[in-house]
């Protein structure tokens, strides 16, 4: 089922996350997204193999896949563009990835497939024009990925933040914001634990989004954290916790027997 | 064309490296090898979908494609096992992965294709079974994904390593291995600055392999360190170069304008 996050007749954010089949638990759950601004469309972080069908027939209701403009990918993970593919072939869009990962995207491809159609995000970011408006691709490297970008619509006021506050959930629990922060901890500790890098990282994240006008933060899995009250209790949280290599020690790096 | 890295008859290590077409520079360089033990047969980071077709054909003088046991994959990256759908189709093989990814690899698959075909490799590492033989899973966490393995075969002395050592090369540099090391840090430095993600990792990683018996430190990019003396020179180099997050300052987090 696609969720509307926004909609003002103009503008629109669509949310998909019961296109991953979670019910064996061999997958992760996934969301993506679709934004379209005036006639224009672009995908943020469309998903693997799977989900390709789904989110080809889900679109059709809200928008031309054939009129695709971008595949917008935080980083170049199985679940957030495994699909590359099939979208170029299916659609004239351009696929945006960190400068860092240009190279790498063909690799998903059938070669020539990619030639001329994947741009290069600057570690900096940039303004995507899409329709009337602009996407923001916002700076998070190494949270998780070394070349990694948030994409912001300053319409919706929607911070689309990729890893950054993820759940291990079951779908049919995606469809709605977290309601108490202190209870949803538990399904995103171990993740964050591990998958983000250092809190070193994090706290600069936390410094810049604290000077932005977010209302939502929408994560690529699981659960989102609407208001601003809420957004700033994921930021108090993730801004005091060890992770990834701060919690390696030399007993991480041995050889088994 | 195959590089023969070791063989006594029994026991074959081969590397691929001109499979990716990167003559136009639009995608990155990368090896793939194959180890065979008594007609046992494992693939090492096979790549996408551009080396699927050519290994296939350069495996068949080797080892029957149809017979493979294992993909070992060092993490999920596209140059690594964007091809597996096809390898899973095309063989019996099982994917071996960091058991932090194992519910990420369907996301590169049809719907059901990896059900009960990958199998998590747990954080301290793992011998793997291959004909007489055994391939070790050596921890290489965070050089570069949060769970990564290299592969050390035990019989030959050599390391996978995966990205740690990668050089950026065109494939016809790749065949023969580093002569001069001071000269060869040019094509490496700016990738290991970005792609390791600190230089504590390192320094734990080269603790660990100086504690080994690596006569050939192959990675999968670029050109290979033969002997011991070449495989030091790299470990003193690696073990005081910053990279990653200690590079990383609130400037690498700001809002584009």
């Amino acid at each position: 089922m696609a969720i509307e996050l926004f909609n003002n007749g103009k503008h629109m954010c669509l949310m998909f996350d019961d296109l991953v089949d979670d019910t064996t638990n061999v997958a992760v759950q996934a969301n993506q997204f679709l934004i379209v601004d005036n006639g224009h469309g672009a995908l943020l972080d469309p998903g693997g193999n799977m989900t390709y069908n789904g989110l080809l027939m889900a679109m059709h209701n809200f928008f031309p896949p054939k009129r695709l403009e971008y595949i917008l990918a935080s980083h170049p993970d199985p679940d957030i563009i495994a699909s590359v593919n099939k979208w170029l072939i299916h659609s004239d869009c351009k696929v945006m990835i960190s400068n860092l990962w240009t190279r790498f995207v063909p690799h998903f491809c059938s070669v020539g497939n990619a030639d001329g159609r994947v741009g290069g995000i600057p570690d900096e970011g940039m303004n995507l024009p899409l329709g009337n408006s602009i996407i923001k691709a916002i700076p998070a490297h190494f949270m998780h990925s070394e070349g990694n970008f948030q994409f912001y619509d300053p319409i919706s006021k929607i911070l689309f933040s990729g890893d950054m506050g993820a759940s291990l959930v079951p779908h049919t629990a995606v469809d709605t914001p977290v309601e108490d922060f202190a209870s949803h901890i538990q399904y995103m500790e171990v993740f964050h634990r591990r998958y983000m890098i250092s809190n070193k990282i994090c706290r600069f994240w936390v410094n810049m989004v604290r000077q932005m006008d977010v209302e939502w933060l929408v994560p690529q899995h699981g659960r989102s954290f609407k208001g601003k009250k809420m957004v700033n209790q994921f930021l108090d949280w993730i801004e005091q916790l060890p992770c990834g290599v701060d919690l390696m020690t030399q007993d991480n790096y041995r050889v088994p027997r």
